[in-house]
This record gives structure tokens, C-alpha cells and sequence, in this order.
């Protein structure tokens, strides 16, 4: 069986020991690369099914299930979820030391991101803007807006920072 | 209509200004606390239409849906995913800077974490129980330790922490 010529050529991240990343790239891409899916299988109406076919239990449980690790989408959407919310909590008016935390924290969150070039990109990104910690309203604006540079980059549509408030703090009502 | 005597009791945390804390309780629970779901409507088999219900988009967009701020749940979720792998990339052999700049990650983490009486519970179990950040190996023993006391408070089965290494590092073949 000869594989399709116009099957679409994707970019597989690799760790420092060579080995491909899991967190840096897609479950599919992951599966791949290490011979679990092959390209053809992964182009098939069928490819869903290799995704989500995990249904046995961990040896002494009934609760656990044998779960694999998040891939890059499912880690960014986690994380995002967490900072985001964390902005909405952050003081209206935080004093010089929660200002400073907030910074040192961010600083390191760029360095242990588990998705290593994720986590380069946020460190430039940081770098270049640095984050606006003096208010909730300063710090949600500057979150939405970094997270939108990361839409851009994966080709997403651009998140109206307008609405942060609603979507990480108020709801829509 | 009267409500049924057997209605469960449901305790709703505030935030410091008194106003129900979206983040610190479940939808179902702020919902009520906020007058947007009645219990009775909580009880019935209907319920589950309060939560899912957004379909309309946000003014301006054609992408991004109006969905509502994260709920204790989903946060938690979502911030375990994010520890968990960040575990899974901490270096096998730290040095001495890396060791340090984990411990300050997580307990400013224990800070900022947007659910303020999950964040004072993390807090007590790092004063209790001090991050061990010598190697990825017990960083991760420690992280799923950290896991299963809330798994306990929160009424869950443990996880056999044997397991985290296959549960969010190397998968399960």
C-alpha cells in the first residue's frame, strides 16, 4: 500500500535528548512520529478513533483510567485557562509586593513551561512587553494580549481583549 | 411550588467583598448562589441545559463563543494539568538555580492560584510538606502526593503516585 502524494508534510518537535516531545506537539503528530499511527491511518475518517480509544483502567483502580499525557493543545488550553483566571483574581490595586511576585512569577513560568519552544516564545514575548502588573485591569489586558500573539502565530482568529472581564472574570451575563 | 424537603445542602464560598466566588465554586453552585439557576431547576433532570447552553458568539467575532469564566472544577483541572506536565519536563538532575527557581514558582503559586481557600490549602501543604526539587523523579512523586491529598479532602480515590511517570510523562504504550 503506497502512501498518498498529497499527504500533508508536519513538522515534528524534538526534545534535547532527540527523542520526539510530547507536550510540544499534537497527540496525532506525537503518535506518528512514533510509529503508534501511521501517516496513512492518520488521514483516515477512522484517525479519531486512535485519539480516544483509551478505556482500561490503571492496574489497582476502578476510578483511574489509563490516560496518556497532555499533548501541546490540550496543555496550552489548560494553562491559558489557569493564567487567565489567575489575572481576574490578581488585586484591583496590588501593592509593590504582589506586583513583584507577579512579575517573578510570570519570569519563571516562562522558564518551566513543559513545551519548550512555547515557553521560549513566551520568554521573548516577556521580554519585549513587559508585563503590566500595576492593576487587574492592567495585567487581564496585557494576558489577552499575549495569549492573542500566541493565536497569531498558530494562524488563529485575534480574541477581542475588550472582553477579557466578561470571559475570564464576569461572565456574559 | 415548594421545594422538595430533600434538597442537599450546599455551602457557597464568598469572596473577600462577599459576593459569591465564581472561581471557588462549581457552576451549578454559583449559579444558584446567584439566582440564575433555582435549586429546584438544579435538581432536575433539565439541568445540565443550564450549563451548556452558550451558543452565541461575543460582538465582533465569528470565532470565539460566550463562554463563561472557568468554575473551581474546571480551573482545577485545567492548573493540575499544567503541574503535573511541568513535573514531567522539570531537568532529571536540577541545579542548584533550577531547584531554587521551582521553589519560588510554587510558592508563589500557592499565592496567586485563583481559588482563595485552594490556594491557602496548597499553601499549608508546601509549609508542611516542602516541595522536594532535587530531581525530577521526587518532584514528581511530590507533585502526585500533593494531588491526592486534595483527591482526599475533595472525597476522590487516591492515585497510585507509581503511576505518574506513565500518567504524564511517558504515556502507556
Amino acid at each position: 500500500m503506497t502512501e498518498p502524494k498529497d499527504l500533508p508534510k508536519r513538522k515534528i518537535i524534538y526534545d534535547e535528548d532527540g527523542k520526539p516531545c510530547r507536550s510540544c506537539n499534537t497527540l496525532l503528530d506525537f503518535q506518528m512520529a512514533t510509529g503508534k499511527v501511521s501517516p496513512v491511518a492518520a488521514m483516515s475518517p477512522m484517525a479519531s478513533a486512535f485519539n480516544t480509544a483509551v478505556t482500561d483502567f490503571i492496574p489497582g483502580s476502578r476510578t483511574y483510567r489509563k490516560v496518556d499525557p497532555p499533548d501541546v493543545t490540550e496543555l496550552g488550553r489548560s494553562s491559558w485557562t489557569f493564567l487567565h483566571a489567575m489575572t481576574a483574581k490578581y488585586p484591583e490595586k496590588p501593592n509593590l509586593n504582589q506586583q513583584g511576585e507577579m512579575k517573578d512569577f510570570l519570569n519563571i513560568f516562562s522558564k518551566v513551561y513543559p513545551c519548550h519552544w512555547c515557553a521560549m516564545d513566551f520568554a521573548k514575548y516577556i521580554e519585549n512587553h513587559s508585563p503590566k502588573v500595576e492593576s487587574r485591569d492592567e495585567l487581564g489586558q496585557w494576558m489577552c494580549e499575549a495569549h492573542n500573539h500566541v493565536n497569531a502565530k498558530l494562524g488563529k482568529p485575534k480574541f477581542d481583549c475588550n472582553f477579557w472581564k466578561q470571559r475570564w472574570k464576569d461572565g456574559w451575563e
